[in-house]
């Protein structure tokens, strides 16, 4: 692909993952500029040298005339506000997000009339910082990208969405709606609630216990020094599934309890969690290369390799 | 202090901690030997130019020979053979350990008669690895090492265990046995339950959840790669505390879940868990400088200290 091919990315919220999206994309050669609500996080883009506005309208008329990708990176509670803007200004516009959840979204993306430009996207990367100052051109090299193969998914708009997570130095995991939110409950909104509870606990023990922490606890909470409000952001609109992990973990925790207080051992729990994070550790993407975008067939293909653990690595179109 | 000042140094055990130990000892000067179980350990220390014996015997005759400090660096559950074997050979040596629980260490020093010259110690540092081939030298610089201040504790013993810790490069803690038992309850031990149960999660999502997991799943679920027996033995030992914390914890998160399911909302557990993260990253420690073991009331006034956060950087006596 050569870089007059590239369509123009228009990135509406210039937090730490819609900023670090644009220096991404500028990297890679996109025309590409964005949209944030604070005029001091628009200052700061400014000042790094990147094309950012508060006129919303203004960055989706341009988008429009330009037939853009435009990538909603705001926290779901915007999210609705922003699609409306979105259904106004840029409705023909090739249409994708970064949210942490699938589902919600497209909810939202349907109301608006939008699906049939729609593939929805989730970079599985970020850190506890937030905001403009904690972006980096460098955040998704290497990280999975969940790129949506919903029924009803039009190719065109999912073909630039999978190039520019690629360019962005992602490879790409084709997940439906249901089953990303499902898995991230798990494997994100989870261990935020766990990191919680763990750093409360600690605390709970005074400055002897908190002096004394050490790896595991440095580690097991470091996402509770992410701000409350993106904490909430990311966890609540997946509150179902959410609650249903919680509940398997309430189950499981409960049973090390019993099992240490009557017997004083930890062995079930011990080696069935070893045993998981061995699994973690040893799982094996594959590349999907023989399903092209468009063909019969392509999204039932697409989600059942993207369950078996395939990954996309090139451009497939 | 010169060289020439420095008690030698028998460590019985040469697995992460009593490995590293037996490196950072020698790296600063101590002259250092070692004993390990396994013949496998002892070739491997001796590859790398450690004095590392299987004659548990040989060892200990040659500490009570040269008067050495004797280091228990084997996991709880075979701390009382090794103990016993002590108290044979070397009974008048100086004597302390590297064990992560202290009071049923403590109970099994009184019990072989070997409390007077002995003070405990538990450096707060490790790696999800084990055995010698992970040792490292450098594994106690900049750790906080607790050392016993329980009633009775002889400043002779313990001024010889605080210089060893502050060679390596650690800073110390004074801490009773209990409190050092309830604190890394909370800090050490339930990090490693939940770990567990967060890569039980994970797994249960099966190959596409694993496979969109990134760092708040890798973070929280690093200790639980640990070897299966070392998390037993470092926490069933601790089995009362342990509970404490754990019924704390799920009571936490079954208030969590009430309230996620009620109203859809995670903002007590949130706000809470990142009030609890701030409070350890803002920990201050304060240098104790005023206390000098063997004077009246040392005990009672270093315990007060590591209470309120105080932590020795520099020989005291």
């Amino acid at each position: 692909m050569t870089s007059d091919q590239k369509t123009p990315v228009c990135v509406l919220g210039a937090g730490l993952i819609g900023g670090s999206l644009l220096r991404a994309a500028v990297g890679a050669g996109y025309d590409a500029w964005g949209y944030n609500r604070s005029e001091a996080g628009v200052r700061a883009a400014r000042a790094d040298g990147f094309d950012v506005t508060d006129d919303l309208p203004a960055a989706l008329g341009r988008a429009a005339e330009t037939d853009a990708l435009v990538v909603i990176a705001v926290p779901m509670p915007a999210v609705a506000s922003v699609l409306a803007a979105v259904a106004t200004f840029a409705p023909d516009c090739a249409l994708t997000d970064v949210v942490s959840v699938k589902a919600p979204v497209a909810a939202e993306v349907r109301k608006n009339g939008l699906s049939a430009r729609y593939a929805g996207g989730h970079p599985m990367a970020g850190t506890n910082e937030s905001g403009w100052a904690a972006t980096d051109s460098e955040l998704f090299r290497g990280a999975v990208w969940a790129v949506g193969v919903d029924e009803g998914t039009h190719h065109d708009p999912w073909i630039q969405v999978v190039r520019l997570a690629l360019d962005c130095g992602s490879v790409v995991v084709p997940v439906v709606a249901d089953e990303h939110d499902t898995a991230v409950a798990r494997i994100s909104h989870l261990p935020h609630v766990l990191a919680e509870a763990l750093a409360l606990a600690g605390a709970g023990g005074g400055d002897l216990a908190l002096g004394l922490a050490a790896g595991s606890f440095r580690n097991g909470t470091r996402v509770a020094s992410t701000a409350p409000d993106l904490v909430r952001a990311i966890c609540e609109p997946n509150a179902g599934a959410l609650l249903e992990a919680l509940d398997e973990t309430l189950t499981v925790l409960t049973a090390a309890r019993d099992a240490l207080r009557a017997d004083g051992s930890l062995v079930d729990l011990v080696e069935a969690g070893h045993d998981a994070r061995r699994s973690y550790e040893t799982a094996e993407r594959w590349e999907i290369t023989d399903i092209r975008p468009g063909d019969h067939d392509w999204l039932t293909r697409l989600r059942d390799a993207g369950r078996r653990g395939g990954v996309i690595t090139r451009d497939l179109s």
